[in-house]
């Protein structure tokens, strides 16, 4: 069996290289190959297992089938100085979220503040990796984006016309890491159902229910079911508002036209996604905002702990330590991971088969 | 019993009128009475009972003990031509709110879009009331506050240094009701508590714990415990997020320095607000926009619905119907509501005793 055997542990940078070839041969420019591995990268190194290098396979297949604009002219379609609307021309996802970031921290860079969205695009991997991006800028970031996939029913629905629809934050601090949110308005993204079934777990009750309303816990049955949202009727409000600021803001895909990305490889996404960059000297002076958040996330981190809990985690800060133990360490792929890796590594005649 | 008797259903003008003179006999501007009327019959119209007319005898007692500052110099601190960080000098919150919020207005309508951050400001009542602002003007709103006192925990800790944090978006549509989602990111609002125990019910499980991390069902022992997140860690993480955003970046009150406006009604809350306005023609035509919203809206409407249910809701659209049934037939008030305003109308010798 494939899921059999140990996890192995790869630097980084061979990761990073692997991505890059994989994506060269099934026929990316260099150029954009590099891009969409360093953002897959980081994807793995924040230890969104789901968001990375897993899935090169599936980037792999529907580049293979033309899902994918391989020459894309990704533009800027509409502007002003502080708002922007992207049309990705189908490009990767990575691209044309990079291409997009880029330009929101340019125009807040100028003007304190900006909002682009982004038309035709593809999966970009983890939200956290497109919102921390202004944080180098001393700026805060905000992403959205409509997800390649329905797996949701509306509140009180049946209909699987809704997607896990992530929204991610990210806010710099000083000496301490900076705060990062980066979630799924649904209890768990769909990501971490596909891994359980490819583990052979088994998944919680609250994540998923069948059409009749019932607890589904084997994975493998997904299809069957739909994730729940957190919060019941308030994620599923805040899921819908995602969709319409990422989505038909846009003049991109939302409900029941979206895509399923895992079922049709070909068909273009439209895939919509918004990224906001502000500059945190509108408001305060740099320092003394670093300063205050330090503060404030000691007083949490340190404030009184339950039974049995050793630590107050903040939003982002675990995944900034993984970040740094991956970078130092190297990233751990799970078996199966590798085996599906390999497969592609086989099929495209790479030199690295990541024995 | 004052909680005996059944509910009473009194005119729109009368409930303004009735807030408006209350503020005004405690010594408010009459400009800045009829702006806080204004906001809190918002909130009732919409049928946010525990953020309405139902605060009044809370805000005249603060108002009082010198709790809010009744001459203040509501202004614009810092301010460029996308943002503006607003001194509320201890107004009224409303009065601070709907300052920032016609600044945003502007300035979004110049330059296509704005964030308005406030500090020094209280209690501005239901979210939905400033998110909603920007709407007439084809804009789409959010909102964010922290809250004016702590009744959660962090993420696995015992201390109520967070409060329930609510965030609020509003997106313009056609011919059917805007898409307006308000929620805290608690399980339910504090109010709601606060509301259960006047009327003697207990709540349900999920909503809070007390400090041993048991379900506390009786509203009257609130304070013995704290209320839930919702989706767990990811409530916990977006309550933080709007904290810092709403609070930190303002320079406001986020975390112990929160004042609990219900112990202690003196000391200025330093309370913190952001709104957004963006125009939705940075994006897509007006009317186009608002086709495609209309037709995405009715696709989820009209998706397939549970067994057992009559309807899906899309957020907001139950409040828009009641702000016209209460527009048209009157705003009913609980008669433990009524009893306390009265009490109000009589220490303040006003003509009207809602009788």
């Amino acid at each position: 069996m494939a899921s059999e055997g140990t996890t192995k542990v790869y630097p980084v940078q061979r990761l990073e290289a692997f991505i890059k070839s994989a994506l060269v041969a099934v026929g990316l420019p260099e150029q954009d190959a590099a891009v969409c591995a360093i953002r897959m990268i980081e994807a793995d190194l924040r230890g969104v297992d789901t968001h990375g290098i897993f899935r090169l396979p599936h980037y792999s297949q529907r580049i293979r089938v033309n899902g994918i604009n391989l020459r894309p002219n990704v533009r800027t379609v509409r502007e002003n100085a502080v708002t922007a609307l992207v049309d990705g021309d189908n490009a990767m996802g990575h691209v044309v979220m990079t291409y997009a970031t880029d330009l929101a921290i340019r125009k807040a860079a100028a003007s304190g503040l900006a909002w682009v969205g982004t038309c035709n695009g593809n999966h970009a991997g983890a939200g956290a990796v497109y919102s921390t991006m202004p944080l180098a800028h001393d700026m805060v970031g905000m992403y959205m984006t409509v997800a390649n996939a329905n797996h949701m029913a509306p509140w009180g629905g049946l209909e699987l016309i809704l997607g896990t629809n992530p929204i991610s934050f990210a806010i710099p601090a000083g000496d301490e890491p900076p705060v990062v949110l980066d979630m799924a308005t649904t209890v768990t993204s769909y990501g971490k159902v596909k891994l359980a079934a490819q583990k052979g777990e088994s998944i919680p009750v609250g994540w998923m229910i069948d059409r009749k309303g019932q607890p589904l816990t084997d994975p493998k049955r997904s299809s069957e079911g739909f994730l729940l949202p957190i919060g019941d009727y308030k994620g599923y409000g805040l899921n819908v508002i995602i969709g319409m600021l990422a989505g038909v803001l846009n003049g991109a895909a939302f409900g029941r036209n979206v895509v399923d990305f895992n079922k049709d490889l070909a068909s273009p996404n439209n895939s919509g996604h918004m990224i906001l960059a502000m500059r945190v000297d509108n408001f305060q002076p740099v320092e003394a905002f670093k300063r205050e958040m330090d503060r404030v996330i000691r007083e949490i981190r340190e404030s009184k702990r339950m039974e049995g809990r050793d630590r107050i985690w903040l939003p982002g800060e675990m995944e900034h330590y993984r970040v740094r133990e991956r970078l130092a360490k190297g990233i751990p792929l799970a078996p199966a991971v590798v085996e599906e890796l390999r497969k592609l590594a086989d099929s495209l005649n790479l030199s690295d088969r990541l024995d």
